[in-house]
């Protein structure tokens, strides 16, 4: 620990890195002398939790990789090779080593660089990412890609063990296994993604690394990369020999058609350069290096605590203490936790199932109290659905809290599973809408329109957390089909929370504001910013209804009946994609003849663009899904010139 | 040959079923004498035969499993253990044997019993399917149920090897493998999915079933069973012993934390039935049984075809001969095919991804002619994406052939890998809409709101076969983004096709018919029907427009517009469901202020419900998307009375 302190104490100076002043991308590093590779890796992580500290982002992952970083760009030939990150949220010292240091302190920030790879940032990011356990697919694809054209290119893919779990990535596995594909596939084991590690291969890759082989090789493998200081202008036909040094087992992988590598030390350069090398100088065929490393590796905050260091606030690089936002509601995530805790307390079949993510649903929380009802099973959305789907079609209530953006993922098993026999399934969809930094990758701007095409789902938005509360005790009573309710990220308006809920009546919204000529019928938490606007058009003269429509499906068709018939104007508001809420009240009131006449009616919905990493506020600000733009696009529909409205309140105010 | 010559002569012959009248239900099975179940088994193959025969359907399948079919009621107390059917087609004598023999030659009819497992229909079906890789997850969902609820239960998920090289199957051995839970898996390896096996995964298998343990133990084995007429009765504790015998390797599946039995012959009641019972009396955890059987299995023609005989329509029992349906025109699957063949040959860029459906969707005659830029991935639609979106990221042109139904699977990859990136891959989604006999669990409705909610995406639908042939040219010819075009499942309207097509206008629509009035927007298909009512309303004395907008997105905002200002009803028609062209061409009129006046816009889509498997042309008729119904929804939103509408047109024609 006096250690650590010492490290922290050393890091929190100003970092001295004359090394890395130097380097301006790949080619500059691949012209320093091997020697000084090691200064420049610690320098690299200096720099990079320095970064870090000031834009917060994810920080665990970067560290674990800053050696690997270096080892694979002094050995391929990037961009030429192409290097993909699974996830890309590992790729932090990868950017300051390609071009991109001097916007790194924007990490996350508006018109800033990505907190993920991105093809359009850098040629350097040949695939972007954000979600897992695609790099595989896709330098497979690549590597194909290369061979049409008759290129000689290698292909490196660096995965993590979490990833591992995701069935994408053995589909992958299982075709390139068959193939004679150039691709490198680097298994970054370190033995944590977000969570801790869960499933069979998890296991089997403790097993490999905990073999009596590998911990012999660990001081062996430094008297081998001695002896062999010129391994790295050995011709391929050394390949095998000295990769096989490094073999311990495997055979899972080599069962799949790989060649296995490994494992091998991912923090130790004297053994990545030459391992890497001699792959890189090897024949045909798919290669797996299995590479062991830790997580936020170099900075002891984060190595005590991978968990909370995964992804992190702005922090003082002393004493690793993370910044918090001030806040005077609980998330969304706490209080869907809250709710679930409440109703399996009161009803024993209710079990809660999350894909690697029991801090990002609250099922931590849940997990404390009930663990044996409690399932995390990896990074496997598809397998988390229809094994809810399972567990429902025998009697338990299963809640499968994934978000908006990864149900993406099970969408099939969504359809197949749950929908087509109607079991009661219960999807608490957290990130629904806009989230912010995480940019459009984790946007949870679909799953209405995707989840609603569906018959018989029944659909629900929070308009706040006293609402998730009720809706949370709402899909628990809901036990004929499937149900699922969406939540933003971040926190609640800091309205009172009831200490259970109620649940409500299926398909019914509800009036928040009665009055006439325009009506606002919002959908999710867009209600508060519905009601402000509501305030002002009020202080303009104008009487307008604001209504909650609570459910998307089925629509209170009774409701939206009556608000159509009484209104000149109809505005519908939500935080989700074309093809959602807005649409299906277009579509409802076409059909049944509710614009015939002189209602105007007007979908106000997320933009039919991906929108770049920003605040919330500016992303809803952008999409004009607040206030203002609420405001803008009621006067705009009533015919009124919004500019001489506010001269005139203000004239007469 | 004369000996399967012998056999099919006999099986023509009425089936004599003397044992099988005698049982309808497992209970009635497992009250017969051991030595009488080989006998039933014969029964069954031959009733199934005959069923099939009269009926179409999946033959190969139901034929590899009738042995494994009786051991498995003959050993286990369904349907209180559970048994689910990966995909379930194979069901069938399953079907007869649980109380459904009576309405086996209703199969895939309307009304009849469903081609695939099915919860409605049975308690002996507790998890319905149609789509593949699913039984694991249901599996142990059901065993942790089981479980919670203190239940005693085994559950038993029968998988292929072909559906074991989807990722979710995956996803779920890995997650039951690091759990206690009560899950027999039994893997049905035939080597034979619906295509030829590809993939690591089968090597692997094959390497097993070769292994010089196999093959010697099928000599062996039988001396076993006869050594061990008792087992039946032995306590649990020889459990162990005796299913070690059968052990040839398997590491990989006892590497993901599952007991390994097998291989063991699947048509040899002697092996399955002693196997079965020591599994059922085993303690905690996963086991898989690797099963061998032989797809088609007792019936010559199917034996020596295995792909012609997967589905088939209703044949001659004796020659084996399958009845074609009379067709005037080619299938849209051959017209995507031939337009793609003659695209690739003036573009070497262009190439085929299928995700083991060569045959479905056209691409094993794209093989024939391009081998090396043909890549069938397995079961594995994620990867096919992905995989895809690699080789678009380095300058090729994947066509990605996937079902509708199947592209499902895929969404996340499609939006996160895809989209996200404006990668041009060009989906070609056949069996869009609904498809007839396969019933809900395949119908391709979902992909317009999935795919029309996702930015940058340019969807179309071909009108007719000719039209299809355009769309292969302009996805083609488009290069900046991903694009699809959906098409459905049988045989176009017999229009004269191109040679080669030719690259439409992004986003333009174009008119068929001009008139005034009325104006109907087919999107898709659904063309020649509403060409149809408009040929009826002009009889009756209207003047109706016909357009056929060719692209949902982006829409043909131009021709929409116009459409709408110059009628006093517009239609929109297709073959999706609800969030797709109608609610997008219903969200556009709205926002654009284009409803506010007196034109009647009035959606027609798949309704909002699972449709059960019937023909076709009664999915349409039902869901007034023929001439029928089109013809109806005009009149009525013209306001006129149809019948008397149709009885003064009859009074003067």
């Amino acid at each position: 620990m006096a250690d650590d302190h010492d490290k922290d104490k050393q890091l929190a100076e100003k970092p001295q890195t004359p090394l890395l002043d130097t380097v301006n991308s790949p080619a500059d590093l691949r012209a320093l002398p091997r020697e000084d590779l090691r200064q420049l890796a610690d320098e690299l992580r200096a720099e990079m939790i320095d970064a870090v500290s000031v834009t917060g982002g994810h920080l665990g992952a970067g560290l674990g990789v800053v050696e690997l970083t270096v080892a694979i760009h002094a050995v391929f030939d990037t961009p030429h090779d192409r290097l993909i990150w699974d996830v890309g949220h590992q790729a932090y010292p990868h950017k300051i080593l390609t071009g991109r240091r001097d916007r790194i302190r924007t990490l996350r920030q508006k018109d800033g660089l990505s907190g993920f790879t991105r093809r359009a940032e850098s040629e350097y990011d040949p695939f972007g990412a954000g979600h897992s356990s695609t790099s595989i697919s896709a330098g497979l694809g690549m590597a194909v890609a290369a061979e049409q054209q008759g290129l000689k290119r290698n292909v490196i893919a660096v995965i993590g063990d979490g990833a591992m779990s995701a069935g994408m990535a053995y589909e992958a596995m299982n075709n390139a296994g068959a193939m004679d594909a150039r691709l490198i596939v680097i298994l970054n084991d370190n033995d944590m993604s977000i969570a801790p590690p869960t499933g069979a291969m998890s296991a089997y890759l403790a097993r490999l690394v905990s073999g009596p082989v590998y911990r012999g090789m660990r001081e062996t493998a430094k008297t081998i990369a001695k002896k062999l200081p010129s391994v790295f202008h050995e011709p391929a036909r050394r390949t095998e020999e000295f990769a096989r040094s490094f073999f311990t087992g495997g055979t899972l992988f080599e069962e799949l058609g790989f060649y296995y590598v490994g494992p091998i030390d991912g923090h130790n350069l004297d053994h990545l350069l030459p391992v890497l090398t001699n792959v890189r100088d090897a024949g045909e065929g798919p290669i797996l290096i299995h590479v062991v490393t830790k997580k936020g590796k170099g900075y002891g905050p984060a190595e005590d605590s991978a968990d909370k260091y995964h992804g992190v606030s702005k922090f003082n690089v002393i004493t690793g203490a993370q910044a918090k936002a001030p806040s005077n509601a609980p998330s969304y995530t706490s209080v869907f936790a809250k709710a679930l805790i409440e109703e399996a307390k009161n009803d024993d079949r209710i079990v809660a199932v999350t894909a690697a993510m029991p801090t990002g649903t609250g099922l931590d929380k849940f997990a404390e109290i009930f663990p044996a009802r409690t399932f995390d099973v990896g990074i496997a959305e598809q397998h988390a659905v229809t094994f809810s789907a399972g567990m429902a079609a025998d009697g338990l209530k299963p809640f499968c809290a994934i978000y908006s953006t990864f149900l993406q993922r099970a969408y099939d098993q969504v359809v197949h599973d749950v929908a087509i026999q109607s079991l009661p399934v219960r999807f608490a969809l957290d990130r629904a809408g806009y989230v912010g930094a995480d940019g459009p990758t984790h946007a949870g701007n679909y799953d209405a329109a995707y989840l609603g095409a569906l018959p018989g789902m029944v659909l629900m938005a929070a308009a706040d957390e006293a609402e998730l509360v009720h809706m949370v005790a709402t899909a628990a009573a809901h036990d004929t089909g499937p149900i699922a309710f969406r939540y933003p990220r971040g926190d609640g308006i800091g309205i009172e929370l009831p200490e259970r809920g109620t649940p409500l009546a299926i398909g019914k919204g509800r009036i928040v504001r009665e009055g006439s000529t325009i009506a606002i019928l919002s959908y999710g938490t867009r209600l508060a910013e519905a009601l402000a606007a509501a305030e002002r058009l009020a202080a303009l003269g104008f009487n307008p209804t604001v209504a909650d429509a609570r459910f998307m499906k089925p629509l209170d068709e009774e409701l939206i009946a009556r608000l159509a018939q009484s209104h000149e104007v109809l505005l519908s508001v939500e935080e989700s994609a074309i093809g959602g809420f807005g649409s299906h009240v277009a579509t409802f009131l076409a059909r049944n003849g509710l614009l015939d006449g002189k209602l105007k009616f007007r979908p106000l919905m997320i933009p039919d663009v991906f929108t770049e990493h920003a605040s919330q506020a500016d992303m809803y600000a952008a999409a004009g899904l607040d206030r203002a733009g609420i405001l803008a696009a009621a006067l705009d529909t009533l015919g009124y010139d919004e500019a001489a409205m506010h001269a005139a309140a203000d004239r007469i105010g």
